[in-house]
């Protein structure tokens, strides 16, 4: 099974490599940028301005291959691929939560953006707390991580890592 | 530009059927059900069930189509799809955050579960509040939306819709 998707849009930040950007919204907090929604999709925008915090799921496109496991810019040991946030996932999905400063037609000005200049954007959702958190929560490596790296570094960004099939 | 993905395994629930299915995971307390991760993926949940949340990232195969503006479940009028959570979205992806309850080998028991039987799942995520929950929300049309409606009907369940090129 193979499932195709194309990008709505693209987003731009001051971001223009992966080394160097905040690993979170969280750490990025008044960094701004701006998305471009292209023509075919910008009527699915009606509305949005109304949210102070959207969703965008997007193509870590800098990133190369698959690794199922990985040393997270917090810990100092390997983790599953899918108990982080890392980008060499077997389908390379990005996941930000940003700021919605204003919408300006199909242009989204957004910001805390941890996202490299160029991304390709394949959705948006609005934030809604009452669909998004959650109460009781165990947070397993993370709670007592050690490492407290909040900006990326190049280990994603080589080629040394196997693909999946 | 076209990103290929390829599911990392299935979600198996108790909705056969996408009528019916609480609208959100809030909405679906105490809703079971597992995921089965493929052996080529399984390497990757090391560490995840110290979790007590995780996201999941699936393609919404029940739903054919595009439509650029909708009627949420949750309101009376036509929305922007992308200031929605409906299926029939340009990249036909969806998004869950879900209770886990255990890890056994390569099967994930979940809990609070709003997603049809048979879902492709693209990714896993580990729910972080320090990285997904944000203060000082607004949250547009839904913050006075009139409907209640908290299960699906069939309203995206046909064919009536124009495809995004």
């Amino acid at each position: 099974m193979k499932y195709e998707f194309s990008p709505i849009g693209i987003v731009h930040s001051s971001w223009s490599e992966p080394a160097g950007v905040p690993i979170q919204g969280v750490f990025a907090e008044g960094a701004t940028g701006t998305i471009e929604v292209f023509p075919e999709c910008a009527e699915g925008l009606a509305d949005l301005a109304g949210f102070s915090h959207i969703i965008l799921l997007y193509f870590f496109h800098r990133s190369r291959g698959c690794a199922l496991t990985c040393r997270p810019f917090l810990d100092d040991r390997n983790r599953g691929v899918f108990a982080t946030r890392a980008p060499r996932r077997p389908n390379p999905i990005g996941m930000s939560t940003v700021r919605l400063l204003g919408v300006d037609g199909r242009v989204l000005r957004i910001a805390d953006v941890d996202i490299v200049d160029g991304t390709p954007l394949l959705d948006i959702k609005p934030y809604i707390p009452d669909f998004d958190v959650r109460d009781n929560v165990q947070t397993g490596w993370y709670a007592t991580a050690r490492h407290r790296q909040t900006v990326a570094d190049t280990r994603f960004a080589g080629n040394d890592v196997k693909e999946v099939p």
